[in-house]
């Protein structure tokens, strides 16, 4: 338990109003999108790095926890203050502190919210292409913090490939600054790319200098129903190599799509067993012969029928659709597991294949979509944790999926990263000598783990 | 010194075939492309990763560095063994070890020429993108060394961009797989990218896997010769943000021009001060159009003439032109100093414009060209080092340099890293807290100090 003193100490930090202690209060910030809770003993909302510097002086001198949090959108418990302390949330630093056309990138705090970030982008005429589904409220350091991916990253890559530059401040309190304003820099070892998908175990980023892209001159959404999976699955790395290049790449199979099916812009024939969503952009003269191309091609396939958005709202409903799958899941059943793996591009047949053997063996509905263009599928095993036998069948059904995609050559997470959901199967992925190496590396940044412990390293890190 | 029977231990480790102690033999890994040299006291050649790690163990029990090696075509002296020791050569390791065209991706080893790479890759539709100049001859480990960049960095991004997994062996000799065969993968710290322009002082890089794209179906190439640097330096944040997407945006200056004139396939004006090099490339049908549309933007910047390459062989002169700059530079002084600094885009045309004071004011020709797309500028102080105002003058000039580059918010390195040359300025971008934490990360990897010692660290790194 933190003491009263050290609450005081941290209120000298940030400001009185800045901290919460009350019981219902630190119960907000219990949570993130997964189903898993606790309360901190404190709740902080810095307003500047200064701040969050004196706060994590602090826990290095009273030994307290700090787990830093945008939205708490993550899905993996990564926000989830396990070890209870202080829950340090950014959304006060949401400030847009520069869009700069000439030099094509943005600087930004870490609690602006990642569609505020693209729109006012886009008034630019530029754009900032990563798009997780949970854009709308999601914040742009947590999408750093995970390596946020999205629908276009088969286009236009994930976080990673935006961010040119952060400001972080250590867990031991130093402020330092990563990266440049420039397109390329290879001065020192990269933090910038070791912040990312750090999980905010290595310090607190306060400041990102993002890259921008030109604002696409067009772009058209098609949908592409298979009468198989097989050849849904097929389809996907057929086009990818074909050079169609595609800007996103989605994919549902039939329950997802039964649970989506009535937001859809058009009529889905009940044969349909899975969908491709696609989108390419380009300048205005060229998208419209792409579209065609690719719908050919899905034709070739054997996709029927294939529907392109006429309107830019029609292509809108399509992706609002796309984005509404995660919720509309629960149709199926009141609890699940979702999980984001990744499989080399020849392996999705394989992968979504052999989920129908896990489903039926463990008796739960194993529900796939997501971003086939990266071999990134979303896996959801759905459940009933009022029924015995399906909340025991979960366990054993993650485990069959991992060792399947390990199997693949797959790696456990494409973008949500390990979190505490993740943590107890990293040896499946990663060699001991890895691990011990990380821990390594997590030792040279926050010598008594203060910063987000208990995440990412089965039983704490340290 | 090494004593001998250290020597006899390496050999039992590698072949006694494979090790090197003659003094003729030594000066022949003495070098990389700066005019800075140092032997080593044993060449190393190994067979794999086990050998490497073996070796690696030896350095830790009896204390000598070891200092990996590909070609030696770095231009910072990051393969130059200062600290004596072992150099180990990768160029035995030199197997495409797979081309998997449904995966997209090529698994090789370190030593592998990137143009035999591209060449392979290109027989089966695929692309392998980095094109550093010296892709002839340098290695595709020496370029995940330095995150070597470009003429196509300005589309496809540089090295880093496509590297999706590693073998290393730790510098205290484990050996661990990094990253994943998956396009997208954030499970545990993102150790691949650390190891990205690490310049050889985390470990030795054994295996990697490439991330390929589709082959491009055509690729056009334009120059635009402009009657003053001023309108050239600005078209190139101008064409990159009117969405024309260039593959390729080279610049080069009057002097420079002025050392490779015979070499373009088409006569240059006298009163032309600067060249823009450009390539779009795409889908057949599209990049006719694409080319048009380019050539005339650039007309209306001022451009006089813009030339269109009608044939292959035509673009691949002008390419080839582009590569033969370095070594051309030559004709100009016997002595260069070569930086490849890199500023924000919109800085261009300040950088280039007050490059002229420095040069006037320290009495030296400065030649600049390169990847103005990236503002990544390839900067040349030229002098002879037998005419002692001019020897004496190139350090006061660099300096000049750095600071106007900091000044304009830039990188002391885009994309050639810091290795011995820019050592001593790393103070310049990095702050003492900043460069503190790398030379802790740099300890959790290696703690006895024994990869590639003197790099990077003003002062050696320990």
């Amino acid at each position: 338990m933190m003491q009263d003193f050290v609450i005081k100490e941290i209120e000298a930090a940030v400001g009185r109003d800045n901290v919460l202690t009350r019981w219902e209060e630190r119960w907000c910030y219990a949570y993130d999108a997964t189903d898993l809770a606790q309360a901190p003993e404190a709740v902080v909302f810095p307003g500047s790095a200064q701040e969050i510097s004196k706060v994590l002086r602090l826990a290095n001198r009273h030994g307290f926890a700090v787990t830093p949090r945008g939205a708490g959108t993550g899905r993996t418990g990564g926000a989830v203050p396990v070890a209870g302390g202080v829950v340090l949330v950014l959304t006060r630093m949401n400030r847009i502190l520069e869009i700069n056309a000439a030099d094509m990138l943005a600087v930004v705090e870490p609690g602006v919210i990642t569609g505020h970030l693209k729109t006012a982008v886009e008034e630019q005429g530029l754009y900032y292409p990563p798009d997780p589904s949970s854009a709308d409220y999601c914040t742009i350091g947590g999408n750093v913090a995970e390596c946020a991916g999205g629908a276009v990253a088969v286009q236009y890559g994930v976080t990673r490939d935006y961010v040119l530059g952060l400001t972080v401040v250590l867990p031991t309190g130093e402020i330092i600054d990563a990266g440049a304003r420039t397109m390329k820099g290879v001065v020192g070892y990269d933090l910038t790319r070791l912040f990312l998908g750090s999980e905010g175990t290595l310090g607190v980023i306060t400041r990102i200098i993002l890259r921008l892209a030109p604002k696409p001159g067009a772009r058209q959404t098609l949908a592409a129903a298979f009468p198989n999976l097989k050849a849904a699955t097929e389809a996907v790395g057929l086009i990818l190599r074909a050079g169609l290049a595609p800007t996103a790449l989605e994919f549902m199979d039939r329950a997802t799509l039964n649970c989506v099916r009535q937001m859809l812009p058009f009529k889905v024939p009940p044969q349909v067993a899975a969908l491709l969503l696609l989108a390419v952009d380009g300048h205005r003269r060229e998208v419209a012969e792409r579209a065609a191309a690719m719908a050919r091609f899905c034709r070739e396939q054997g996709a029927r029928p294939v529907m392109r958005a006429k309107t830019a709202p029609e292509a809108e409903s399509f992706w609002r659709a796309r984005r509404a799958i995660s919720p509309a899941l629960f149709k199926v059943k009141p609890q699940k597991v979702s999980e984001d793996v990744a499989v080399p591009l020849s392996a999705i047949p394989e992968l979504v294949g052999r989920l129908e053997q896990i489903s039926r063996h463990r008796g739960l509905p194993i529900l796939c979509y997501g971003h086939a263009g990266d071999g990134n599928i979303h896996i959801n095993v759905m459940y009933d944790h009022n029924i015995p036998q399906e909340q025991e069948a979960v366990g054993p059904a993650v485990k069959d999926l991992f060792a399947l995609v390990r199997q693949l050559k797959g790696t456990l997470s494409g973008e949500h990263g390990v979190g505490l959901t993740k943590a107890p199967y990293l040896g499946l992925e990663l060699s001991q000598e890895a691990i011990a190496l990380q821990k390594r590396i997590k030792k040279a940044f926050d010598p008594n783990n203060i910063m987000n412990p208990g995440k990412i390293f089965p039983g704490g890190g340290s």
